[in-house]
């Protein structure tokens, strides 16, 4: 069986949303998606770290939609494991797991690994949205598409739109 | 520079010391380390479970003697991963990062690895108490000697028995 490495925020946990209520609720200001295209994370919100460093922000992040029914496939067909760049955060970490406990109850706690650097974890397929993650893949990938990386090119490494397309292509 | 996954738990950290002070906070009976050699740590612990789902238990656990010099020592001569075993218990992961930022400050979060199954992890050297993780690791491998080890036989691993050890082997 293949072992397929999968990324939480921006493919499983819909960090866009997350943040676009959190600046919401701090500024009023609504933030359209559309005008975020091609803009990392960090120039799309101001308050970006003031939010991931907030107590509760990612035990409470929303679902990418078809990401549990995506996974479920994922994990009847591969070794799953779940790869997150979680340490920089270090409140981040209980709090990734305890999400992924309530969402993905089929995941089991040795299939979590959470890191600061992705580059020394084997697998031969890689779903992410982070091409400083692709980049040092050597096996086969795929970007989740999300606003930051609308223009980046990954070498080899195919896009994927939606779990609907991520079904459809592994 | 090779990289040298160490373990955090049993070569960092004094698990058996905080264990015995577990118990014996709650059970009055002081427990020799003697008379736990050759013994799992859950069979030397009848509350281990309960100790190390504890609140409070990963932040609180004393330093292993010369950690602090030889992790520095290995840090300035290798490339350092910390690969520690933690998912299986949730609350130990921000814990565990936390006490790893007060006590080896010059460790990243670019180095730290929280996982639960540590054979998908690469690196050329090894340092670990448990023969569970050595045994399914293909490089250079040493087993920190632990109660728990004593009767432990991995192939071609050398065993180490203190920091002072480490530092005369590496």
């Amino acid at each position: 069986m293949k072992q397929i490495l999968v990324d939480m925020d921006g493919v499983l946990a819909d960090v866009y949303q997350h943040l676009i209520q959190y600046e919401y609720r701090r500024t009023g200001q609504l933030i359209n998606i559309d005008d975020l295209q091609g803009k990392t994370e960090e120039d799309a919100f101001p308050d970006f770290r003031l939010s991931v460093n907030s107590k509760g922000f990612f035990r409470t992040i929303p679902l990418i939609e078809g990401s549990q029914e995506g996974l479920r496939y994922l994990n009847d067909n591969y070794k799953v494991l779940i790869v997150s760049s979680a340490t920089e955060f270090p409140l981040s970490l209980t709090e990734k797991e305890e999400w992924l406990m309530e969402y993905f109850p089929f995941i089991s706690w040795k299939q979590m690994i959470f890191c600061g650097d992705k580059s020394s974890i084997r697998g031969d397929i890689m779903l992410d949205d982070h091409p400083k993650n692709l980049n040092y893949f050597s096996g086969e990938r795929y970007m989740f598409a999300q606003p930051h990386n609308l223009n980046s090119v990954v070498e080899n490494c195919k896009r994927v739109q939606s779990w609907e397309d991520v079904l459809r292509q592994l």
